[in-house]
């Protein structure tokens, strides 16, 4: 690892996610440097002020932000609905993007953005899909690669939030996409990272079905949109996920995959416990559980942002493109339609899921 | 409890589970006897004489045992094909029923097994789905009735067998109906326990799903079955099943439930550890495993035959009917076609699957 | 297992754990049959009546019941202080003996008993460490033979009991001998059982060290008692017992192993789960504890009856005598010594703690 | 927390651990900025300049490294028989010193560390008992401020490195001042933090007992040392630490530490897992082990650094002193007299053990 250069990086959006994304870049990052960061709201310039290091630049607009000289790569952080947009603009004015998933709820906005990394083959763009920076779900990588688990064939996943009273959750959760663009693209990326070669052929799915149903929100039910989401995939080498997704967990963030191979079985957080602490009172045994994914996955975030600051210096291949996210959306997709209409959505021989 | 009377038993049946199932009733329950067991093997009926108390009657024949007197009740054990047949024999012969699952491979069968007990309103017929008296999944149906999950509305439920390198098994699922009714029906059953209410009404399902591979028996395709098999099931009360059969695990039989409430969630079985030995060694820190049901639910077929002996001596309801066993049966069919077709199956107004 | 004769039991004493004794005899011992109960308390045979098989026999006197004819075996659940009178008493008429833990609190009644059986070779007279029958420590006792874990050393192990409000255990203490002897005994024969060789030379441990207080139960002070006791036992051959008795726990009974040996560690009931139900909600990921020994070593005490049984039937060696009782019941005393005096208590080459 | 200033760091000593300290000062600490490092090792300064920022100095001498300016803190992590003496030379140069554990294996020698330290009363001077600022320990420590656990009472707590073939460690030990310095440092200080008021009175302990055997390492015997350490401290407030200091373990590095309160009991630590990883196949249901305490205490040391960082800055009170480490240090010396001698070692009224 040379340290020779740093890479320098803006973060557009330091909302909560972007903050933690600025913090890492700030304190956490050998190779890499927070040179500036853009947000329109006023609270977050102050506590960029209040919090980041001495030096570090503010911008309310975006484009005053990537025309800055100095800046090497942006971290894309904004809500959701901008994230095409800056990404696009960040490529045209000649930066390295790092790109908060999904890339859009929209599988044509998407389509756009990886028609614009093909013009551009000198700019490295990755969608941070936490998991697969995560050291859990990369041992488990790494033993399917050492053929430990002998064929992978089928992984069972539940991303489970814990249930939000606060009504925060479901105005968020209008501008989604919906529980399993929102929820499972995240297991969707995990089953195509192990089940399917690296190389796969443009068709990598046969059908999916999905179900669900609101037992806490039923104010979700006007978006077409669930609390509680099971669907499967059914790839076309064989190989089969299972994805439940869940808003209304009482004890924490369990987010649980199991991956099933011919020569084992691997589990990933079979107990979602915060700490190493057990606790033996008057309620039993007992551990307590992550609250959010930000406590399960604050490691991989650095780590993410660590890999692809060697991506850009070192000039390696991205370890997630793109068209990974955009594989990964049309199956969220696939889903999402599956479930309104009832019906299994099959994919055709060019990949494309066949919606109505 | 009265111990002034003991309910007299034959067994129908002493393969390897009949055999457990004679020594339970002669050494395992207080207010039941064994008097006779039936089997046309006559190494079967060796074992007896060596291993079962001594004045225990022996039979080759069915119907000469059925007719022998001082029979209260007979439990059927027999190969599967026999079930129902051996049933209707025993009601007829004014027997009360202890069942082994399922009735039948054959909804048709079943139904005639149905018909028969109505016309015998004064026998007790049970089928025997042990989970239902496996202390542990009674713990959670307590907890469901005591409230303290909340509503519960999803379950995900797997029965994995260890993998039979021997070739035992493959010759004896030709014969099974299929992974989703041999296998699948315990965690069906379980599901129409936990999610709906006592008295049901007609319809009880909406629609099923299926899919699976082999990815270590393809020598089962020719029967059209499957070693990994994944099947949903929508209630008509909105509760859902995800449930996953197979036949390969390397560690033992695992199966495992989890109860999704709206107050919480319960699992049964997470680790299916053998005992409560723990080691820490060069393979990491690692319990062994239950090899198959047998170990797993061992005292789980002492309660059940306990139980089924009050109800009759005590004239309790039954705790598990053969109409709950048709209902099963009939979604077990439904994943099975579901999984043939390719296309959800959906079921009508008198909750009948619609099958072609 | 020949089932041609039934070897005919009383047990002397049926209060709390002598009417579960019962019960095994009556309903859980193929080769073993229950005649006769004695206990002086009309409430006892009142019991009895109800709930033991018609035609057991009753006694209140236990001259009477040992000169009933038609009784091999007693089985002896009295109040310990009984303890050796009794099986003193059963060996004069000729019964073999399955005698509770421990034979007295007095190390010198205990040599009586002791001496008593050399007078009866015939009689086999065992002493019950139920966990000696327990199917997990079993699995670390063949571990162990079987060279898995290497050469055992060194065993951390805890007897831990629930937290009894309600001031009975106090009463039960004054007469108990003390925490060393009533609690940790079992410990101790534990790590005789599995750190010795088979035929221990007469001089067994070097020396013993002992230190406890009390953290709910001030008034055992005034029997120089306390509700937390820890010591050390170091072995003439080198191997190491740390034991930990406790009265104090709010989760449950919590007897925690772990046997260390030179190539692996074995850990027994490293969670006190009373089933295997899991829950998830609002106090985390948990489990329930089996709130006594009872629960845990329900199946021990079974197991303990059949196998002494087919010890007298078929003539077989005693996997526990009264010898390792009395070895057992020294390092007892000898802790319950050192706690007093604040120094460690050796013992002399003849095997015998020096007290004072 | 202010950036507006950064405390600027030596490392003295750069081997294994010092490296670590050195990288999370370059990377990992917001408030520190490493400007320096000093060894006298060749190899170790091609090291920092191939692995840490350019512009770190580097030293061959200390004398030479904290005459140099612009250094406002140490942080010592040379070989522990240096660690004294650069601690007063880093003193009497002006700067705040973080020490690693122990100040030295002798006890006259901290001592003099402890005097130093009064001379200078502006300057912060921490010793590094990582566990201190382990996530895992401080929840336990904050349950206990809290009352959650009731009043703590007794902490069996075990340090079990994973066993070394290879010879090093063996050589490591000579020097480390036996098992208990070494290796039960940490546990006791556990047992200070945690069961003793924050400002204890002089005599904390009343006495101690240690005992030990070799399992693996005849060769430790020359020395007087045991790869099996076992004691127990009774302190003066009625607390009792049982600690099991071992070389041996097979899985991994195993510290696990049990904390009883009159309320309930927290584990810290009951699985040493590496990650969030379970395994199921051949060798049963199981989980990778840290194989060092690096692994499991990475993070811990870089909030030790951090905080001591905030300690100096902000200038905030100590959370462990050198006079901590000295008590600690009293304690070990104590059982390890204990162990030489076979007898107990009791503690006078002025708080120090009645040595020979």
């Amino acid at each position: 690892m040379s340290l020779q250069r740093k890479l320098k990086y803006a973060v557009l959006g330091i909302g909560r996610m972007g903050a933690r994304h600025a913090q890492n870049l700030a304190f956490r990052t050998p190779r890499a440097e927070l040179v500036a960061v853009c947000d329109p709201r006023q609270s977050s310039l102050k506590w960029a002020n209040d919090n980041l290091p001495m030096g570090t630049k503010t911008f309310e607009d975006s484009d005053q932000c990537l025309g800055e000289g100095g800046i090497d790569a942006v971290l894309i952080a904004s809500e959701t609905g901008l994230h095409a947009k800056l990404a696009i603009d960040s490529m045209r004015a000649g930066k390295h993007v790092l790109l908060e998933k999904p890339i859009s709820i929209d599988l044509e906005t998407s389509r756009q953005v990886v028609e614009e990394t093909k013009k551009c083959p000198d700019l490295k763009v990755m969608v941070g899909f936490s998991r697969r920076f995560d050291e859990s779900y990369r041992e488990v990588k790494n033993m399917i690669d050492a053929g430990k688990l002998g064929k992978p064939h089928l992984i069972k996943s539940a991303t489970n939030d814990q249930h939000d009273p606060s009504g925060f959750f479901v105005k968020y959760a209008a501008a989604s996409g919906g529980i399993f663009i929102d929820c499972g693209i995240h297991d969707i990326d995990l089953a195509r990272w192990l089940l399917l070669p690296s190389t796969p052929s443009p068709k990598q799915v046969r059908r999916v079905f999905a179900l669900g149903h609101n037992i806490q929100h039923p104010e979700l039910e006007k978006d077409n949109d669930v609390d509680n989401g099971v669907g499967v995939v059914e790839f076309e080498n064989g190989g089969i996920l299972v994805v439940h997704c869940s808003r209304t967990m009482k004890h924490g963030h369990d987010c649980f995959t199991e991956v099933f191979g011919t020569e084992g079985k691997a589990i990933v957080n079979g107990n979602p416990q915060l700490n190493r602490v057990e606790i033996r009172d008057q309620y039993g045994v007992r551990t307590e559980s992550t609250p959010t994914y930000y406590e399960r996955f604050r490691e991989a975030f650095v780590n993410e942002v660590n890999e692809f600051t060697d991506v850009v210096l070192d000039d390696k291949p991205l370890p997630v493109s793109c068209v990974d996210a955009l594989e990964a959306a049309k199956i969220a997709a696939a889903l999402t339609q599956s479930f309104k209409s009832g019906n299994p959505v099959y994919f055709d021989n060019e990949g494309e899921p066949i919606l109505p």
